[in-house]
């Protein structure tokens, strides 16, 4: 069920056939209803987010419900036990530490006499978080979303989610926010949430950036209210592209390749390798695991549709081909794994060595879990402290230092045909200013 | 004709006016030609460029005379001036040394026993910049669009923009393209072009980053096929805010005005001050200066609608208005510029002093000039190297630092209903490698 090619032909077009498995036919439909929502919310504010949670999550809501209220939060943390508020904080020491590395300082320099140039950074001043609801309630990305919005020094970062029934949020989640320092939660998730993010209602004031994953009227949503306000990117289905030689276990080799086929249907789980009797090795063993599975159905599914083993000749054609896809996780299960990386060009997160499961990345070895997917790691990094900060340039000449460099700026600006910027340096050197 | 308004709040609903003069509702009705200048490009290729070269630039092109030829290159640089070579080379040398300053470097850490964390940064393999054409030919926009992608290490760099009548481009684009190192040149502008680098024909391979400014068409099209590349941002007109003192010089101010005001009618110019009279003396400076602007019907038509003198009773105040526009560019003309950019948090590039007009800035100061527009400010920053580069998180755990992080891991695989995540973890304890 879990197939094995060996040709690099086949191989290659089924990579491509899986990295573009969401395709934008399949999405542009979709965004007549997503931009209608994004207008009604703008016009109706809280009352559009009443109705919608009412048509969508089936339940019914009040301005006055619409966020968490501190004694929810409160209640919260006697809903969760001890191992998983220890297991969060855990995470969350783990996570804030690999994020407050090499954060971007101001600078200034001087590099000739009377110029100062430099950068500023500064936080956003508020940012939202969108959090998916339902089975898919996730502790983790409450914590990968806040914990580097809160190290850029974020003054004000919110939450949405989509209510369950009661309307009750998951309390693993509001727990993680709370240890996270999000400021406020309101029970409000599809395009809707993040129109009211981005637009602002009665109830919830807007942010300047939106990040966290979400279906795919989510990511609709935010690539629409792109410009309004930033986005971290546009999340699709997750997947992983293991890299493994005759070192590697096939039973481990098997239980990464199911924990990314549980997350979704639409899930891609790859396994490269050098070695063809572990290659049959592996999919036994995944169709052995998978007997057990508790949710084996839709696991299933994404085995059969976006599962994959290639046999491939070397590791550098693995790395290659790896390249080609661009995968959001990476493992390399191999005996020098080190050696591998000048290979690897583009890669959300890459797992070093066979004790290295994607599943400690997830939860809490440090670096964020949000990151590029469907080949955007060609051209995008993981969610950090830098997506929640902006930097402004600094210059400054003195009135030498802008007589000095009059003469280029002026031919310049006659070759562009913009004649008062030629002005604003011709007057001052003419008019030169008394207090200066 | 340039306003001058007195009353805080009058001020501040006309910087809200101005800041969101581009609607959403001009942009809508516009999406659906783009979307279909993007479809037929993806399916007809370089006739579809051929074709809208056609219809929008009037310019009849073939499949070879798309790429800009060699011979082409090398004749431009007998078509300019010696001294616009030169004022092109000492902004493309300023323009380098900035952007060289404080690349982020690859980095591992130890922060446990058996434990490796890092960051490992990679250039785009491609880029693909996006030149305006017209009367609006800009050298400098190819210098500070290609340097960054340079000094990133991009190994392939491509350029397109609208081909002029003959259909040459200008020589002075094609001169800074070729000192700054661009690979090749094709003559297509507007949305196709977005569409060319985005989705690749026949003579444009596909690009992974696209970056430059252009007009609602342009801006649109890149909107729509982020997901599909990267971008660097949705650029609207140009504004400048300047803040100036009774030490200000009236008519260095208006020159500074203007200069921005000529670009397009939609660019906005705004003073904030804290003095009546320099008000007043600017007004009739920028009148008297309009007199003589070789292009005095669009650039007066700016001022008209977009131009603002707002007097203010403290520094303060203009700071925290202009904290609300998050101008583009920000004019610090008082006595102690330094002191007051406590104050600034949203500013695209921030020029302090009144020896520092934004031209120096535009040209050859060495920071960017692609900023943030419309606001963006609060949520984004000059284009630059890291525009050009993403990075892969790096993860290696020993076999025993696993062992320390299991429970934690399995608690939180549990808690988020995904057991396979916590069986990767739990099969490597109970059935450890041989050869680890």
């Amino acid at each position: 069920m879990l197939r094995i090619l060996n040709c690099l032909e086949d191989i290659r077009s089924e990579l491509r056939r899986i990295c573009d498995r969401i395709h934008d036919d399949q999405v542009i439909h979709k965004e007549a209803t997503v931009q209608q929502i994004l207008q009604t919310v703008q016009r109706q504010k809280d009352l559009a987010l009443i109705h919608y949670t009412a048509e969508f999550d089936h339940v019914e809501l009040t301005a006055d419900s619409l966020r968490v209220s501190g004694a929810e939060l409160d209640a919260a943390y006697q809903q969760v036990s001890k191992e998983l508020l220890d297991a969060i904080r855990v995470a969350h020491q783990q996570i804030k530490a690999f994020h407050e590395q090499r954060i971007p300082k101001n600078w200034v320099q001087f590099p000739a006499d009377g110029v100062i140039l430099g950068k500023r950074y500064t936080p956003v001043d508020a940012a939202g978080l969108y959090i998916p609801g339902g089975r898919a309630a996730y502790p983790s990305t409450v914590l990968m979303n806040a914990i580097p919005a809160k190290v850029a020094g974020v003054k004000r970062i919110i939450m949405v989610t989509p209510p369950g029934v009661n309307p009750t949020i998951n309390p693993a989640i509001l727990v993680a926010a709370q240890e996270a320092g999000v400021d406020e939660i309101y029970r409000v998730g599809g395009a809707q949430a993040i129109a009211a993010m981005a637009y602002g209602t009665e109830t919830i004031a807007p942010v300047n950036l939106i990040t966290g994953p979400g279906n795919i009227y989510v990511t609709l949503a935010k690539k629409l209210v792109f410009g309004t306000v930033g986005i971290d990117s546009l999340a699709g289905p997750s997947e992983v592209l293991v890299i493994a030689d005759e070192t590697a276990h096939p039973v481990h080799l098997a239980a990464d390749l199911l924990a990314q086929a549980e997350h979704d249907p639409l899930a891609a789980s790859i396994l490269l390798t050098t070695n063809a009797a572990l290659a049959q090795k592996v999919t036994r063993e995944v169709l052995h695991q998978l007997e057990y599975h508790p949710r084996r159905e839709p696991t299933e599914k994404s085995i059969a549709h976006f599962g994959l083993v290639g046999v491939v000749e070397s590791l550098e054609v693995a790395a290659q081909l790896s390249n080609e896809f661009a995968p959001e996780h990476l493992e390399l299960q191999i005996a020098a794994p080190w050696d591998l990386l000048d290979k690897i060009r583009h890669a959300g997160a890459i797992f070093l060595g066979k004790s290295t499961p994607e599943a400690v990345g997830d939860y809490l070895a440090g670096p964020n879990h949000t990151l590029p997917t469907s080949g955007a790691a060609r051209y995008a990094s993981p969610l950090s402290v830098e997506t929640f900060l902006k930097h402004s340039s600094l210059i400054e000449y003195s009135a030498n230092a802008l007589i000095k460099m009059a003469p280029a700026i002026m031919t310049l600006a006659e070759a562009e045909g913009l004649p008062a910027h030629g002005d604003s340096v011709r007057l001052r050197l003419e008019q030169p200013d008394q207090n200066s």
